[in-house]
């Protein structure tokens, strides 16, 4: 067998790949994460590369997938690219290495320094005649590398460990360090690396990130439904299901806290290491997802005047949460701002630097509960919208998830076209394809401003007449067609109705009023703000025309919108891998001022308003 | 039903008594603690008290009890004496409430400042504009108080209580505070009362102080065998069980922790108080239970050079330790010397004072191992010695513990006299009878120097003639007859062997001959000693004059020998009360010079010379 050498950029990472490898076994193998949406198999199209040295021609179902344009710009598929010569590949950036992390397509740069690390020490032999104890020895070792006597402190589980680790090692050994408490304890000098795991637990999806926390590298990603979901869809009905459920909060805790520990089992086989090396987790997540996975009862953020029980940064143990990481590991929480705009939102503006900004920038994280940050260095304003679950495809007739078998984006062309995740036969429709139909029915004038279906006979756009088949009568309202009951996955018509456009004015109704609140609050015009990022599942795959035609962003923002990706993901592992950046989440939740958005004079009429469309 | 006012002097203890009550069930009443060594059965004498006012006839068993200048004092017997009309009674001065500690005979005064305090805090209430989460309020509230907003803590378990406990006290709480860390909330004013409780752990017994922290008021005092003794009787049995059974160390801590969780149930009712309410206990014990404890393997105690793991004192959470005081108290640990000289000889030496005495002063707790300590505030040096258990019964033909049939003193009179503990028929000897009928037959001449028995012959003392009966041969060796057969509870003859004396002669000469290396080591000859404390329980009961006859303590030092009950438990009260007293025990702890017995010049020879007795 022939082996040949592939170097990834940014990064340099280079292996030896067996001929005949895919690309994607080769970034699995050297501990590179992608995201491959369909799982690598070949259907999504989404992996691109570019090969800058060794180019090799594309096989057919890349040339089916790729444009003529891309293919020459050297262009390919990880997951159909085989190596049969020596590459340069090119992974686009969001996969930079070291201590730079992508945000807003541009990357950051940060400096690491871990609030855990590891101190290699040789402790004095034990003396008959001293009787210094092992802790006292352990701790003159310290001592010699800085550490100050009457600071330094140890749990009992360390304690336990440590005659056998000193006596076993020879009396060498790696300190683990947090501040100036010794956290954990190995044998050896094993100072080489660190390892963290950094979770934005959603509301729906909880991710994780496994680093190494000295060199930054991302060693793996891994992700899974939030099982709470089974309690309840979104966060009012966690709030009451924790509430007035027997043991409800008990049950959410327990759901989240094995969803972690799972996917920290899954993190670490992943990269081959042992979880027992993992030291720290950092927590983002909305509020009530904070206070659920530390078991503090959330019901004041569900009566008025919606407080969080807890909003400042916490360092915790590991073993008192049951996290199974290191027995003496750490677990960071970011910090809240308020009922409804957590460490979530506080991940995002760690990520976005908005408090560094010397641009006024507004941050939007659309889910469910949107919530929405306007500002700069000088100051920052947030709140929270209700925006109701349609933005991820239920109370939707037609809506699904953003999963395998959702059309994702919709074509006004010569005739409606679409695209479905996973390439098969359409199952339903997720956010951003309701987003693109419904700007398509509003710029066709087939939607009036108050989001009414005209008749046929008032539409006065000749392209409209082009899907006339598409306008259709269902169940006694205006409806259009996405896909034939015969074209589906099931055998039932894909459609966008009369009630399901209510429903998205609704919730784009919500996200527009809290975001013409924040600039009121501000004392800003829409033209002022300079860069607009998009953060979060929802907000990536979102056409900005769309959401700009149907009134969730203002008209006029339109070029200046940025998709930044998991952005509180992000933040998560800025604060797990910089004591620093943990310590400016901390100051971020200070300063933003919340707006609340039901007290605030005139809402109603404001939300209203900002239910209609954009009709030029 | 005729009701009497009873007042108990110091501390002007009064209540109301039902006629016919006895003092006894009056001190039980109101919580006033006292041992009744014979379980209040009236038949030990020892529970004496002074009635100031309202004397009364004493009953028939007082008068055959007490001397006659002892009833004309007013001394009486609380267990017998039984209320018809108001009282004021004096009890000795052992039970002295608020802060002053009975030691050796006196009083000491302390600053009483408990490591644990409570707060009475009025938190502001939610608001919907501010979004102040409760824990930031009640931060605030603790700001207000003096305390440092960035210094103060909590734990997962008290952010957990906190919404609850807040809304349901309408935002009135009381904070009990370690340090800067909110260690516990309770709803509304709470600061009157803050308990905690104060232990002993010796190898035999655990014994266990229910006080009230701010007025240093003791509670109830219980006290339990220390259920290890299943696993072995003696530490070097205990550390072998723990090194080389299968989870022996686990089975250890378990048992002792179990029989502390029982002592604080016990001690709650007694005092009838909840022990939610009990937030922090203090912990002296040796250097292997105190390891046992904290479930740190003792192996490095048990092979050389016998460091400890752990020196340090260390304050923890009881829940980690499994304590069942309230989920959010603290264990406050006291430090150790070295292998072999732990906690307990540090809480002797902090109830003692060594560390301020202007006087040299030599401090023996004698038991299985025996500790010693010797020093003024200028330097201290402290060993321990091997004894054996001898002293506690074991080992011993006719031995057991001092406990109800054991006889306890012994008595040369016209014909030979003992004391039974209990006053029943006897069942055996126990330490302090042994050491009397040891120096009464070296006293006699009836032993030699090197502890021989004497041919009968060979006696030159008139009044060993009397003892003529008691002197025997057993089984082939010479043996001194305490009690025949049918005078014993069980038929079988009480005597003292030949072999008792030589385990008594090496348990003996360990002591001795650490009191002599120490006082080389300091420099010093016997007479320059100014007192001799002696702690611990066998401390108590032994005879002064027998030990200085067998040579355990120095001839010349008789005179100045005082008991000190249990100074351990005495200097765990100590930690607990006062904060100040905790840091300096860490003090002392760190300058007592520990002395390695094994390891000093010609020690072999010295304890070869301490086996033999002080003949004159």
């Amino acid at each position: 067998m022939n082996y040949y050498n592939v170097v990834f950029q940014p990064g340099d990472v280079s292996l030896e790949v067996a001929e005949g490898s895919t690309l994607k076994e080769a970034m699995n193998d050297v501990g590179l994460e992608f995201d491959f949406l369909c799982g690598g198999r070949g259907t999504c199209g989404k992996c691109r590369v570019k090969i800058s040295k060794g180019l090799t021609t594309p096989v057919i179902r890349e040339q089916e997938m790729l444009q003529v344009k891309e293919v020459d710009e050297g262009i390919r598929l990880a997951c159909l690219t085989t190596v049969h010569n020596d590459l340069i590949v090119e992974l686009p950036n969001q996969k930079k290495l070291a201590h730079n992390i992508l945000i807003a397509s541009e990357e950051r740069a940060f400096q690491i320094a871990p609030q855990l690390h590891k101190v290699f020490i040789e402790v004095d032999k034990p003396s008959r005649e001293t009787q210094s104890s092992d802790w006292r020895r352990l701790k003159e070792g310290l001592v010699k590398q800085g550490y100050k006597d009457h600071e330094l402190e140890s749990t009992v589980s360390i304690l336990r460990q440590m005659p056998d680790v000193l006596r076993g090692a020879n009396n060498l050994i790696t300190a683990v360090m947090y501040e100036s408490t010794v956290a954990g304890i190995e044998a050896q000098d094993s100072t080489k690396t660190m390892l963290g795991m950094a979770f934005d637990i959603g509301t729906t999806t909880i991710v994780g990130y496994l680093l190494d926390l000295y060199s930054g590298k991302e060693l793996s990603v891994v992700s899974t439904l939030n099982p709470q979901t089974t309690f309840g869809a979104d966060v009012i009905s966690r709030l009451t299901f924790a509430n007035h459920e027997e043991n409800g909060l008990i049950k959410l805790q327990s759901a989240v806290v094995e969803a972690i520990n799972k996917l920290i089992v899954e993190a670490a086989q992943k990269a081959s290491i042992l979880r027992n090396q993992i030291y720290g987790i950092s927590i983002a997540g909305n509020t009530c997802m904070h206070h659920i996975f530390l078991g503090i009862n959330p019901q004041s953020i569900a009566v008025s005047p919606y407080v969080p029980a807890l909003s400042e940064p916490l360092v915790l143990d590991a073993s008192e949460l049951n996290i199974s990481i290191n027995q003496a590991g750490k677990v960071f929480m970011l910090p809240n701002i308020a009922g409804f705009v957590g460490a979530d939102t506080v991940a995002v503006l760690l990520a976005t630097e908005l408090d560094r900004s010397e641009d006024i920038k507004l941050v939007i994280d659309i889910g469910t509960n949107g919530e929405i940050a306007l500002g700069s260095k000088e100051k920052m304003v947030a709140c929270s919208a209700a925006a109701g679950p349609a933005f991820e495809g239920a109370q939707i007739s037609s809506g699904m998830r953003g999963a395998v078998g959702a059309i994702d984006h919709v074509y006004y062309r010569d005739k409606l076209e679409y695209s479905v995740i996973g390439g098969e036969k359409p199952l339903g429709v997720c956010g951003s394809a309701l987003l693109d139909t419904v700007a398509g029915l509003v710029e066709l004038g087939i939607l009036n401003k108050r989001g009414k279906f005209l008749e046929f006979e008032q539409l006065t756009n000749p392209v409209a007449q082009r899907f006339k088949e598409n306008l259709i009568q269902y169940e006694g309202q205006g409806a259009f067609l996405l896909a034939e009951a015969d074209s589906t996955g099931h055998g039932r018509p894909i459609m966008i109705t009369q009630s399901d456009i209510r429903e998205l004015q609704m919730a784009k109704g919500a996200m527009a009023a809290g975001v013409r609140v924040l600039m009121e609050t501000y004392g800003i015009q829409a033209q002022d703000i300079n860069e607009v990022l998009l953060a979060g599942a929802f907000g990536n795959y979102l056409t900005p025309h769309s959401a700009c035609v149907i009134g969730l962003i203002p008209l006029e923002l339109e070029s200046k919108i940025k998709m930044i990706g998991n952005a509180a993901g992000t933040g998560s592992k800025l604060a797990l891998l910089s004591s620093g950046e943990f310590r400016r989440a901390r100051d971020i939740a200070n300063v933003v001022k919340f707006v609340e958005l039901g007290s605030y004079p005139r809402f109603n009429s404001i939300f209203g308003e900002c239910t209609y469309f954009n009709i030029k």
